[in-house]
């Protein structure tokens, strides 16, 4: 695998910081919930399912940490405070408080026990993330549509990718699949404004492995559409609620309802873990506002006029009605609505 | 008025270095066509009405520099290059072409006063322009909606403002006349990738004359308008077919399928010398493919993965079904048509 976001050493989170990507590759090594917490804030490490993972191996960096003072009495109450710096670090993708919720039964039991368990888990989480990528490849290939012209052109979003997962990809694992297969796959990449994940990470990850791919501006996919240039959409996911509505990348929804204009068939990957049954419709979904500067600045530039206002949602709801293919680890779902989604946990 | 793209001064044009803003306010002084034609090509000075200002002045310009060597035998041979090179510069807006083609028939006549009829000429393209925005203003506003909890916000793509126009602009024009009215106007400006004149220049002139803007990313404007956050979409055009299809600033096109789908009205906005009637269709229309770096770099500095190809599309089409108001000088026609846009130049 060419890009690893997320990666466990001794007692240390690895994360590649994507934020210097790609002009540099530089790991840092994290030793508490808090760090970890910090990263996931800002950005060093970003998409739902590698946030859930980097999440998981927070937990146990916390606990080890705490051990180094000797074995607490009580680990829930010890690690109260650092699940719960966790759990606040990013509030709109669901795998977050999965991955931490799926951690916190192990603090029960034997005490000695307890980094021990805590890192299994984690390590299952991770290797678990992989698996159901390459799982989601498989059934997605089977929703993409017939070449044309000898070409599949593939648009895709913002970066779900081997570097928003443990590897291998939601999204990029459909588009590798596809490779893989033999497909004669083209990649759109939208560079993703306001934080570039497009250009910076998708374009980078997709030339490593020599997947060709074109980086566009996001203003260009409704021409590139209404020319026939592109064949299909494959986008991730932050949180699919019970109905199926789909919060993603901030301009899913807008190229979701151009794709609709133009019959091209809308693919969301994202693990059963990014589906919240909990939320039942997209408007319940919290959506982050993020700072200004992101949109005002680029590089630590400022490119717009001083002292203009900004809104910068990091992420929109893209309802059911517009997605062709919902596609898990479990197997993929035409036309998503809210009976097709609870089947899934069922299959 | 507050922002000035182009003026003329002595035997020169004067253009306002657009490519700096909003950090400088740089003015070059140019005295050829080819200078005029390079800074047309550079951005220097971009939006469709003061192209066409700019290329009358440069042909002004030629036409001084070529006198200093004497009064030619030939106006028309003698200028033939010069006015080749303007109309080279950039392929998509139309008022190019008009304003050259508007000052070819003063290249006869009296060969010792051809210079003053020309700067007489480009004079009154410029002071028709700015006439010719304040009564888009007036017709425009006509076509708004009504305020909605004592708001109107208008979204606007691009800069069709006073800096895309010899003064008051086209979109931003309909924009002033609104809130010369007394219309509790606030726009929505979309950065508009991938050379952010949105963020650049429509924010800064907004700014500048008081009117409250917050900036976006193009990707943002889906969301906003699912929350009913915006009640108007107004745009300029770089070139309008006979038939009412529009060309203008990459991402217009999305934007004008949103619109559609929340029912919010969209106006464009442009001079008559914008229509194009020899160009039927906008599949018709050229669309310019710039150079990959306004992609690929920011402010010089590279932000996308290296070695990945890139499209850049500058311009779009919207088809005329998308359009609810276009707005001239003339007056404003609602879901324009063949017939309709005809019927606008014998007004």
């Amino acid at each position: 695998m060419s890009a690893q976001a997320v990666a466990w050493q001794q007692d240390k989170v690895i994360l590649l910081d994507q934020r210097l990507l790609p002009k540099e590759q530089v790991y840092l090594q994290l030793s508490s919930a808090q760090q970890v917490a910090d990263a996931i804030r800002d950005m060093v490490v970003r998409g739902a399912p590698a946030i859930g993972c980097t999440a998981a191996y927070g937990v146990v960096a916390e606990a080890m940490r705490l051990a180094k003072d000797g074995i607490p009495d009580s680990w829930p109450v010890a690690m109260a405070p650092g699940l719960e710096i966790l759990l606040n670090s990013r509030p709109t993708a669901v795998n977050l408080a999965w991955a931490v919720e799926r951690m916190r039964p192990l603090l029960m039991g034997d005490p000695s026990q307890v980094t021990q368990r805590l890192l299994q888990e984690a390590d299952a989480i991770f290797h678990e993330d992989i698996a159901s990528c390459k799982a989601m490849g498989r059934h997605g290939l089977d929703h993409l549509p017939a070449d044309k012209n000898g070409k599949l052109v593939i648009m895709t979003h913002c970066n779900a990718g081997a570097l928003a997962t443990a590897g291998y990809g939601t999204a990029l694992g459909v588009i590798r699949a596809a490779v893989e297969a033999g497909r004669p796959v083209h990649v759109f990449s939208t560079e993703t404004r306001p934080y570039l994940q497009g250009a910076r990470l998708t374009s980078w990850e997709l030339l490593e492995d020599n997947i060709p791919v074109t980086l566009i501006t996001d203003s260009m996919a409704g021409y590139l559409m209404s020319r026939g240039e592109i064949h299909a959409v494959v986008v991730g996911a932050d949180r699919v609620a019970a109905n199926g509505d789909v919060a993603n990348k901030i301009g899913t929804y807008s190229h979701a309802v151009l794709a609709k204009r133009h019959g091209i068939p809308f693919l969301v990957a994202c693990p059963l873990s990014t589906i919240d049954l909990a939320t039942p419709h997209g408007d319940a979904i919290p959506i982050e506002e993020r700072s200004a500067d992101e949109v005002t600045h680029f590089m630590g530039q400022r490119v717009a006029a001083t002292g203009v206002t900004v809104r910068n949602p990091a992420f929109d709801v893209t309802p059911a009605q517009l997605v062709s293919t919902l596609v898990t680890e479990k197997g993929a779902i035409a036309n998503p609505d809210q009976e097709k989604v609870k089947a899934l946990f069922n299959l």
